[in-house]
């Protein structure tokens, strides 16, 4: 215990300066860096690294890690590209896959990736729309009409694809301009079984031993890339207390939220959260043990679901922690107090967390429908969007539904043309399962369940929909999008016509959410936002918005149940814990690796452990040193991270990379890759020069 | 999550049966075993695993696992016996020990162990002897007379070591009577490092990679003894699942303690003790600081604090849990309630929780002294034993200090001859250190305090105490000890005549104890006792006693950290856990380890775990499976174990034992010891025949 007192005493006096925070790149730790890691980033260094840094439009990061365009990322960020590329005779979520030459690069049916070429702040001409004399709903629509007018301006000047974001709840607006590719080609995946080793048990757990990689190619005009801004590669990796940095895209925190919404959160959201997705887990459990074919198939869907699952349940508990939520609340009084304490910055500010916990209650009451009302089912899913994607395209771009603004249809045409296999089978069992919860939940009586359901059982329904719908087919879809309004009122589609008829009342709901609760926390954000910065200064981080982030931390390991998680694994971990639980359900190896033990050396460090912090979205990240050099792969964060869309806690808090030699030393000596593992390492130009 | 639920469904379900209790041998667990496991115990078989097992008077237990005496226990069992045996030297705690030869066997300088022959209900007696007139003082003396009298009588008739112990708080009194023998020879035992593997850190911890083993061999005449009673070695060791069953001597519990005990505990003990631990700890530390010579002297003295520290922390933490206490409150409650609920008994035992509470509340505020007033020296505790022990013999057995009754006066003797090396040095740091705390924690004008110090400093007095006495010379307490009072009184030794200061002051806190709380805790623990049988029959277990004690389980993993621990672990592991962290502080192998790795066969099993319920005293013991052989050798519980000192939880709870594969293993392919593996596996007859 002496060791552990030490070790707290340490943590604790290194509290003030926890490696905490997702930050910009136009506003990066300066301070921090320098005062406890005598390190400062030039802005070519950060150039580079944005530059070299990719986001995922599945929902991941990744990087370039050649000249010739190699895109690493994680194999549960490819897996979804995996799966709609497999089919019951190539199972390569399974197997696995390698291109050994150029040729068999296998194309993604539906990736898109982007490079953030720049970041302009746009926060004043956004603010300035809104007129003093707008009421909430008015200043909503100004807001949304000035930022679709800058993403449709810069989309026009520059080629890009161009957003605006939110930052500081509303304190700033910026314009990120990102380079676009579409041609992503796969290179390498190892079998789902290495990537994913422990199953579900060990998602986010730490010690770990997976190798979570995937490595792509990103292609233009039928050729591989060339740039020089990639990340070299460092199989020596980081030692213990290494400073480190992850730059990769963050999906959503909530580290700003006030009290309202947490305990909104906590008593409304996380619960029927948890209730949605295990009905969804057993309604594909049961798919799957029809046969292997329909395993394979759900695989994903699982995969995903069950994540999820896991990532809420630790949020859950996390705001379920009296001592979270007090953190929390100081925070919150804290704040409050020093604006109340300024009579400007009270008759300005002071209303705000009024009336956001106004407006929560409000959308507090309307929460089961956001979960129960949707049917589960791509086909459906396909059917809302063309039906709405040809209403939409010929309103004013400021007034129309998110998603489908200029800037944004080439992504979205990009996503409907996508040749994905759809399995009805499945759509049936999953459009089923839904229905029967919406009716559980909702009741059969529930506008948006009765104008599905018609009347009949959810799984009559389901069957006569999907059965009856040709949107599997993206030419059918492409017809309906080019036919516009007349061709999608005309058509006897089963799918489209359920769609048309959910179509309003869905947009009543979003009108209903517009008027009642975002417009009114928009403004109330936007009040916060400005009020943070008079009291803290930009000292602080915005939450997350998967754009663009650069954290910072240590390679270290942590107090973990009544001893010490060291901060990296080796291989001989991977063969113990397989070992341990007799080789059987989440721990067996597949046969490459365990018929090939021999040829590894078991000393190679496997995945390790950083005090980054990171969320869900930066999956796929790369893990830098302070030359910009890729020395790990974040796939990963520990069981005690999960509480980290609400705050960080630094002692236990832990990022979960795969180390770069793990990366080379597989590929070399298991999968016959060594073209391809000297193609990262630099000791030669890359197969397709 | 999804596997979560089920598991905690699982364990939910069995609850009601889970695998709890430390069973005495007249009273085993059948029906549960029944029940839930198929299978009943014969008085065979209850009769071999007893006299196969063996409790060793050094804190531990063990098993003999050959004919030919070999006794297998933990290498930190048999830890103070190897730094007894040690020198600068030869340092047998970092080297390891083998003996290949008879001749080489390694005679241990004061090691007692014991193997219960017989088992005797005394109740009737004991408790018969307090006649319904008598106070609790004079019932107090009434109980000890009759005690000493069982003891001394059975001692004379039988020539076995006989104890009279306390079951149930005084439900009941059984007579122990245990074959002793005090010639107990080294055979084997590893590096300490490999053996205490992880070190303080990883101690109460699983997943976990020990080889916590020594092996000794008993002799009486000189010559090894030879038994049938021994436990054959099964080296497959115990699969997932299996029922497991653990003989031992679990050293103390307080189960049955009443909330009143329990809330002082945690309110004035847990946190003296750790008060004292921590200063002793820094005390050793620091001394160790000094050289490597005296790094080796305090090794054990500082293994023990820290794993005291550790286990301290672990109960103190137990009964900080909201929940733990809330079951024990709602256990008494029930008790209660059901004891008031019958007018009879409600007049018999319903006044034992108040007078509990009332000596409880008079004994916290006397606890400083029990914690600080006593010097912690090896030489002042031998001074004090000489001094008392010229006075007690010559009073009437039953009015002794416990410790110097007749049927303990052997052992006594035995202990008091031990040549075990005493250091000065280390002797003065341990005792300024214990002088200064008390001074601290009780002021200098404590009559503890002031009678050792003599108005010198802590340090000054510690150093002429230590210089100026002989009482390391066996030979010298041998020699005051025959001399009898006057002897000792004649004395100018300076730690003879400290001794004989602080003799009365200690007399008289123990006569304030026995008046004011032990008599009254003993009789109103006596009526509880009897209540107990009343309300709940004799189906449960007493607190543990140092005695020989069954236990039931099944070997299992457990839910950890966010995924599950795996019911074992390999010697792969051992490598990981060492490469992870460089090899590092407590994670560093032994050189033959780190060389002979290509030697071993790295998937077999290391450690593993059970639902057995255990307690310190327990370290030693034989896992054994249905057919009595052995399969493990339990070193630890995992940290969820420690609050098991107040209540057993299934779900968590876990021994942790070193695996017989691992053993066997070791010693052929590392060691040299092949011909010992074979003894142990019954390949040959054993090296002594």
């Amino acid at each position: 215990m002496k060791k552990f007192t030490v070790l707290y005493a340490l943590l604790l006096s290194t509290a003030a300066l926890a490696d905490e925070g997702m930050w910009t790149f136009d506003n990066p730790p300066v301070k921090q860096l320098e005062e406890k890691y005598h390190f400062t980033p030039t802005k070519e260094w950060l150039d580079h690294v944005r530059l070299s840094s990719v986001r995922l439009n599945d929902g991941g990061s990744g990087s370039f890690v050649s000249p010739s365009g190699l895109l690493l990322t994680n194999h549960h960020v490819a897996r979804g590209q995996l799966q709609k590329n497999s089919t019951a005779e190539h199972n390569y979520i399974r197997d696995g896959f390698y291109a050994a030459a150029p040729a068999d690069e296998m194309k993604s049916p539906d990736l898109e990736v982007n490079v953030l070429q720049s970041m302009e702040n746009v926060t004043t001409r956004v603010q300035s729309s809104v007129q003093p004399s707008m009421d909430e709903k008015a200043a909503f629509a100004a807001r949304k009409d000035a930022i679709a007018a800058i993403e449709r301006e810069s989309t026009q000047k520059t080629g890009l694809r161009s957003d605006v974001i939110t930052l500081y709840q509303g304190g700033e607006y910026w314009l990120y301009c990102y380079k676009k590719y579409t041609d992503v080609r796969l290179v390498f995946a190892p079998e789902q079984q290495i990537a994913f080793f422990g199953g579900d048990p060990d998602n986010f757990t730490y010690p770990r031993y997976d190798l979570d990689m995937a490595i792509f190619r990103v292609y233009e005009n039928g050729q591989p890339i060339h740039s020089d801004n990639y990340l070299k590669w460092n199989a020596k990796g980081a030692g213990d207390n290494e400073l480190v940095f992850v730059s990769g895209n963050p999906g959503s925190t909530q580290r700003l939220d006030t009290m309202a919404q947490l305990t909104m959160e906590r008593d409304t959201v996380e619960p029927n959260v948890l209730k949605m997705l295990n009905s969804r887990i057993a309604a594909m459990q049961a798919y799957s043990a029809r046969g292997e074919e329909q395993a394979r198939q759900a695989g994903s869907l699982i995969f995903g679901l069950q994540n999820s699952r896991k990532a809420y349940q630790g949020r859950y508990e996390g705001l379920l922690d009296k001592n979270l939520i007090a953190k929390k609340q100081q925070e919150e009084d804290d704040f409050h107090t020093k604006v109340m304490a300024n009579p400007e910055w009270a008759k300005e500010y002071g209303a705000a967390w009024g009336e956001i916990a106004e407006a929560t209650r409000k959308s507090a009451a309307r929460m089961k429908t956001q979960f129960f009302a949707r049917p589960d089912s791509t086909l459906a899913g396909l059917a809302l969007q063309v039906v709405r994607y040809v209403a939409e395209i010929k309103k004013p771009d400021g007034e129309r539904l998110p998603g489908f603004h200029d800037s944004q249809l080439e992504s979205l045409k990009f996503q409907l043309a996508s040749r994905a296999p759809v399995y009805p089978e499945l759509e049936i069992a999953r459009l089923t399962a839904s229905l029967q919860l919406g009716m559980q939940e909702l009741g059969a009586t529930d506008p948006h369940i009765a104008a599905i359901l018609q009347g009949r059982a959810p799984a009559e329904a389901a069957k006569d929909l999907v059965s009856g719908t040709k949107l599997a087919d993206p030419a059918f879809r492409k017809q309906l999008m080019e036919g516009g309004p007349s061709a999608v009122d005309a058509s006897t589609d089963p799918m489209i016509v359920m769609a048309r008829r959910i179509d309003p009342i869905g947009r009543a709901d979003i009108k209903w959410l517009e008027d009642n609760v975002q417009s009114v926390t928009q403004r109330a954000g936007e009040k916060l936002g400005k009020a943070r910065f008079l009291v803290y200064g930009k000292s602080t981080y915005p939450d997350a918005t998967f754009t663009l982030r650069l954290s910072y931390g240590a390679v270290k390991g942590f107090p973990m149940n009544g001893t010490v998680a060291p901060y990296k694994t080796t291989m001989f971990g991977l063969y113990d814990r397989s070992a341990s639980f007799d080789n059987a359900t989440n721990w067996y190896l597949p046969s490459r690796w365990k018929e090939g033990r021999d040829k590894l050396n078991l000393n190679t460090p496997m995945d390790f452990v950083s005090t980054n912090d990171i969320i869900g979205g930066n999956s796929g990240s790369p893990v830098i040193n302070r030359n910009a050099e890729i020395v790990g792969l974040i796939f990963d964060g520990n069981i005690e991270s999960l509480p980290g869309d609400f705050a960080y806690e630094s002692e236990k808090n832990r990022a979960v990379a795969v180390h770069t030699g793990a990366m080379v030393e597989a590929l070399r000596k298991l999968y016959g890759a060594g073209s391809l593992a000297d193609e990262l390492e630099g000791t030669r130009g890359g197969s397709t020069n």
